[in-house]
């Protein structure tokens, strides 16, 4: 459907959200209309809260989490253990393990997995600033709680290599059976690695 | 998930695009890191383009139509049969209508239908002023392009009354057989009302 827009404005604003991932240009216009619905300071909160927060966040010193200050609410608690560093993904991965509330240490977020065909080499990733951190001394254990695919295995690998001579444990999280699962439906390969929970690495999972 | 937030911008960010319709927490929190990883003048641009049009955008004082201007771009062309007034719900029908490419006539937006269950009377909708501009004059034919449902129904209902007494012509839109679909599988209101296209409106469909 080849749409005309009544408005350049809203044209504007509609094709803004499209961009968005999962956002059609059908969803933006519905979006779009429900805010100009809303009162004037409405409008104005949402379209300022991702303004600012783009202009005024920032990323932990470190562990690149994100922040509102230099140092994270995480890394400057002085009840968690700064000896334990869990390496994660992005913010949703530290957010996710916060939510368990089985984690007591810190977190070194890479801000992503290698992954050749999406152009991501361990460079763009904040793998040199690990271990720099872990040679700085004062790391005891570095968990890696990676995406359980072959991106994440290779990441897992890569850092393994980084780390192998110095002195630190390596640990990567349990590749199970999830909970409420039963057995019989879960696949060889899950079955059989869950066996081990939590084991030392040593390159292969 | 009890999530806690590294950051209270981001926090407020992910709160302001929950409020979204069919936005949840989780899809929210994607679309702001989404936002997050663009740069600044993308991230200002998606922000103000929607404030920029809640400030700015203007309602088409003929057919209250999303303007940029007084009297939108369709009220304002003289190629237009301006005797010829079809009456929708809301601005996204005017562009589906538009979009046909079948109309050539203008719009009169109501904002709605009356429906009594979410609070919606006539007073709400701009029936008055629909009765007003064809009083003015001008207007030989009112096209009634409502959902197809009971409030749609309704509303018809209310504006027949309002303006059986006026010198004007009311038709409603065919309702009937999508194109592409098959007679058998048409349900039997459908199909029974297929056999009329586009009738003289006298109270029932």
């Amino acid at each position: 459907m080849n749409q005309q827009y009544p408005s350049a404005l809203l044209e504007k604003a509609v094709g803004e959200f499209s961009k968005l991932p999962g956002i059609g240009r059908k969803t933006a216009m519905r979006l779009v209309l429900h805010l100009l619905r809303q009162d004037q300071p409405t409008v104005e909160a949402f379209g300022n809260s991702i303004i600012t927060l783009k202009r005024e966040v920032k990323y932990c010193k470190v562990c690149h989490n994100i922040s509102d200050t230099e140092i994270c609410q995480i890394c400057a608690n002085p009840q968690r253990d700064a000896s334990l560093v869990c390496v994660v993904e992005n913010i949703r991965d530290v957010m996710a393990v916060e939510a368990t509330q089985q984690y007591k240490g810190l977190y070194h977020v890479l801000g992503g997995v290698i992954s050749p065909m999406d152009g991501v080499g361990p460079s763009d990733l904040q793998i040199d600033s690990l271990v720099h951190r872990v040679g700085e001394g004062g790391v005891r254990e570095v968990v890696l709680a990676l995406s359980t695919t072959m991106e994440g295995d290779t990441t897992n690998f890569y850092i393994y290599r980084k780390l192998e001579k110095m002195d630190v444990k390596l640990s990567v999280i349990a590749r199970g059976i999830s909970v409420g699962d039963e057995l019989e439906y879960a696949d060889e390969v899950t079955l059989g690695r869950s066996i081990v929970n939590r084991t030392p690495f040593t390159g292969t999972v």
